[in-house]
């Protein structure tokens, strides 16, 4: 049996508002916020707090007829997905596709930060939907990119979020969080 | 502000038949099933899958009216908690408490494998029950004393169960899974 998962990347979290969420995981839990970010094509905004090599990512929708505003408004907010990082994403596939597993994504797509990302369908893993991801080459620059956009948009929004954006360019520079670990 | 959370230690999922489910986790993913118990004080038997530093956990219920149970018929199967290692649990509840956080136990109690665990009420975290756990000194003596009495239990149940609890019994002596990482 070949290896294929590497680590658990991110447990997401669907809530309501990613400001008071973000209260009860920095100030009472005391877990630190990496970086925020918005993903046009989902309606949504996305937080991500580390804990050592895996990370808690609250997802918020932007849109009230976005998928995530649907989903919170039928089951209320939690738990969403558990995304595992793979080393080798169409390998995995291929070998899901051959035992019978029921794939979302019939192909790997570019996700949030340039990720190239799969998702395995509920009914096939006994309830959970579970996201597979596999680092690409353009991560870094998409990151960037993202960012940018991003905190140039916030900067009427309020000092906060633009702060949060800016603090996250200066780690990029730095090289954080961008090589494979 | 203090640092509380150590790592993501585990995902729990809840499943109707753990089998079935460890079938997709062990041959559809490739993850490796490191040990299973039973929990006779929940009703219920678990697995645990490790990736890398934190490992997915498999909830089973073995009585029909226990509280696992009584979940799967309310809410079906899927994701039921996530559980954070923090390095100082006393510490860490005395901090949530006077943030004004709703904790389910007022005081650590002795969990799966004698960890001193607690639950965060998900009225408190916006939707998620969170587990926190810190390993305990008489962590090593409770896991051997709970797998000798499982494979005990089990070696009259078939071999593949029994096979995985002696494995487990082997891995103890040779010392894994038991250190603190």
């Amino acid at each position: 049996m070949p290896q294929f998962v590497k680590r658990i990347d991110h447990i997401a979290l669907v809530v309501e508002d990613i400001d008071k969420a973000l209260d009860f995981w920095q100030e009472a839990l005391g877990m630190k916020l990496s970086h925020m970010e918005e993903v046009p094509s989902e309606h949504s905004i996305v937080a991500f707090l580390p804990a050592k090599e895996s990370e808690v990512e609250l997802v918020s929708p932007t849109a009230p007829d976005s998928g995530v505003a649907r989903y919170l408004k039928k089951r209320g907010p939690g738990m969403h997905h558990i995304c595992f990082e793979v080393y080798d994403i169409e390998a995995t596939m291929e070998h899901l596709k051959n035992q019978g597993i029921r794939l979302i994504n019939e192909k790997p797509e570019i996700g949030t930060g340039g990720k190239k990302i799969a998702f395995i369908h509920p009914e096939s893993t006994h309830g959970v939907l579970v996201e597979l991801y596999e680092l690409s080459g353009q991560e870094l620059q998409i990151r960037v990119a993202r960012a940018r956009e991003f905190a140039d948009r916030v900067v009427s929004q309020g000092q906060t979020m633009a702060a949060v954006a800016m603090e996250y360019l200066r780690n990029l520079r730095n090289g954080d969080r961008v090589k494979p670990s």
